[in-house]
């Protein structure tokens, strides 16, 4: 356990210095480093160069891996740095590797803002809003913030930091697996285990701790027919249409109400134990909670539990659109020579994701073939990622659970989420270690939306978090 | 019948002047008039100018008809005028109402045109390339030079001509339907019959008169749930899909092989009578056409009389696309909130706009409940246009038979098409008189494609046709 007079001091000076951690964040959310837009490459080099002197300032010696270069809107672009920081090296401290990521999703005013995305702005119940707020800038801030608070109180840093910052998250990640891999033996030696505050809580008002994510597998397929588009007067009725064709395909992959008649896919779901069925007992969770997170009343269960394993433990099927075709407002009369619609399946434990590419092109191969169209199909898995799951007895969890309760004054909720964050299970198989994550945020941050913001409070409390935390690996007896 | 010395004279001169007809067209080419581009506005108001300035030189009367105003690109833009162009006003003649327009489709040569589309350009076996030369602009100055021939070789002109040139045939010819019904008893009165040069032969080798053209009926159909577009990973599972159901809802439209699945669609379709079975014996037309024009081997149908059938005289049901969904190329994993896919049903006489209308509605009203779906259905019908279809022995069509014998040699086939030319039913109906469709390009012009072109023979017989067409207007005994 740790001291309890040290973690009233460590509070103590963060609570004091709120004004100023709030003005970091607000520094930083000034700098629109946007990945995935050319045009705010240097933006995103300027938030690297902006971490790295507070690295200086915090005596945390850092190496620059530079991950090469890659294709953007048609540029060969620089990719940003990940930024490698080690901050303590004492052989008789645990070793936390965290993981976080100074890029941030797209934003414009016009999408909806209520104010600048690109200022943070306080409002009357404390919301800060801004772009990266909380996805990811507070919660990288907020281990910078914890380091920087101990050093100003003279309390002792309980544990070895590994740091790992990358530019790119909101971009595929690009050169960030290649660089774990290769790191794993040498800047990532010695590390003990892996935290990332990089998720929300489930709802607004209780930590969680997150133990799983689902995998996703991301299908294209193809239906083309004509050489060229084609008028539907003038050839509608006397072609084999793949608009058609793909639209029949695609209306066999899920019913409305979200079964997946893919046969095989539903397989290898790793089944519900009994154990696990009491987890979502004590779940802090309301139906209302999703009604106001997707704005409306439509969804597929009546109850929480059969809600959340659907989200969590089950597999799901979305169609998310079609290439090709006519897409803009107003009317047009293309009849499409190529379409090429998109879906992807959300997989879990023990679903394996070449068992479920398999599964798809037999399926698509046959239902095609029984149409007896002479257009062609083509199926490509673009983007596999394979279901995360972790032990929540493990130390690293159990120091989470810990420092929670001496923050937030309650237990924390075990959860589990159905996206993906791929870097998770990297880390795990790269490193072979545990992999926690502890979030910062709420559920309603909006992380990838207008308006995201975090709390004033989750932020100070995140930052008291993430430094108990630390002490409590700190105070864990078996490694 | 016209006097053979008489068009001897005609053709004789058109043929001395083939390179001032061509110089002619390459000055008109050379304005890109493109109408649904606020940006080629002041163009399309220049093509006007510049065909009013032909309508000086060659003492035809004209009035400027102002459409008023509409809004595109955000922009609210004066609409190009309708040019009313009068030539003669003889009452022991008939009149001839001649309509074309002289706007053209975007074309930018990163499309793929081998040459500048504003240049106009003469490859080796004389096809004139550029945009507009076949839609519409050779037509339209074809008139125009059978007048000027005329003038020049000391021929009376055969008959009197209104002239109704627009400027928004390829935006939807706005302003044009409300200009046709106001001046039907004014500017069109005393008008014959009608002959609209806006289309093309079936295929390569033989001129055709148009009868008939297909009707249309266009749907947009929404569903929608959510407030907000949602996260696949954290949502999916858990809600009901719009993307899932409209896809489920389109694959109950129409069958791979083209067969419309909608109850009531088929039931008025005129019936095949065996005089119209008799004329699809002798027309011109070669399963290796189609399959050239789509550049595929994917014709639904392995003989030319279904397929021209399926064309012409059969409904058809096109999916165009889905505004909403996830269009652009990559991975994206939104849930889409609320999709709204178009689809197209191409009519035929005798079927009605409003029963289409009524049964596209209850079907998918019923289709839709079965889904038991907790999103919101919305059919809405955008456009309307009925079947056309003429009787292809009144003297309009006589005439221009007779004319396409004393060019061409031959006879003309007697074609319908799959598309719409609204304008002709409007003129039909407004002015209770036969409309001819008379094409001068060939199948393969490109109308709407790349490198569109009109060959050199079909401008220069064609100016014969136009001018022919209207002496034997004149030479016919019945009115």
């Amino acid at each position: 356990m740790a001291n309890t007079e040290t973690l009233e001091r460590f509070f103590s000076y963060v609570d004091q210095n709120q004004e100023h951690y709030v003005t970091r964040l607000r520094e930083a959310v000034a700098i629109p480093s946007v990945s995935a837009d050319a045009d705010h490459r240097e933006d995103v080099y300027r938030m690297g160069d902006w971490l790295i002197g507070l690295f200086k300032q915090l005596n945390i010696s850092y190496e620059d891996a530079e991950p090469g270069t890659h294709v953007l809107d048609g540029k060969t672009l620089k990719l940003p740095p990940i930024l490698l920081g080690t901050y303590g090296n004492d052989p008789n401290k645990k070793t936390i590797l965290v993981y976080g990521h100074y890029d941030v999703q797209p934003a414009l005013i016009e999408d909806g803002w209520r104010s600048d995305p690109w200022k943070l702005t306080e409002d009357s119940t404390g919301r800060l809003v801004g772009r990266g707020s909380s996805d990811d800038k507070g919660p990288i801030i907020g281990w910078l913030n914890a380091i920087e608070a101990h050093q100003k109180a003279g309390i002792e840093f309980p544990v070895n930091l590994k740091i790992c910052f990358e530019g790119m998250e909101e971009n595929e990640s690009e050169g960030l697996d290649d660089l774990i891999l290769r790191e794993a033996n040498r800047y990532f030696k010695g590390v003990d285990a892996v935290c990332i505050s990089d998720n929300y809580w489930l709802g607004v008002t209780k930590p969680c701790l997150t133990y799983g994510l689902r995998g996703i597998s991301y299908f294209k397929v193809t239906v083309s027919g004509p050489g060229r588009d084609l008028h539907s007067g003038v050839f509608g009725g006397t072609v084999y249409e793949p608009m058609t064709d793909l639209i029949i395909l695609f209306s066999k992959l899920v019913t409305s109400d979200g079964k997946i008649l893919i046969p095989g896919i539903n397989d290898d779901v790793a089944e519900l134990t009994d154990e696990e069925k009491e987890t979502y007992k004590s779940i802090e969770f309301k139906l209302q909670e999703l009604q106001s997170a997707i704005e409306s009343q439509t969804n597929l269960f009546d109850n929480e539990t059969q809600t959340l394993q659907a989200r969590w433990r089950y597999p799901s099927l979305s169609i998310h659109g079609i290439e090709g075709a006519f897409s803009a407002p107003g009317v047009k009369t293309v009849l499409p020579c190529k379409v090429s619609g998109k879906f992807s399946i959300r997989s879990v434990p023990n679903m394996d994701p070449d068992k479920v590419t398999a599964c798809v092109e037999k399926y698509l191969k046959e239902e095609f073939a029984k149409l007896g169209s002479k257009n062609k199909l083509n199926i490509e898995s673009l983007h596999g990622a394979k279901a995360w799951v972790s032990s929540p007895n493990h130390w690293n969890f159990v120091a989470a659970a810990k420092a929670v309760e001496k923050v937030f004054k309650c237990k924390p909720d075990l959860t589990r989420e159905g996206g993906s964050i791929p870097v998770t299970l990297t880390f795990q198989d790269a490193l072979n270690k545990n992999v926690l994550l502890l979030p910062m945020g709420r559920g309603d941050d909006g992380a990838h939306s207008t308006n995201e913001k975090l709390d004033r409070s989750n932020y100070i409390q995140g930052i008291k978090l993430l430094g108990t935390y630390l002490h409590e690996v700190a105070a864990v007896k078996s490694t």
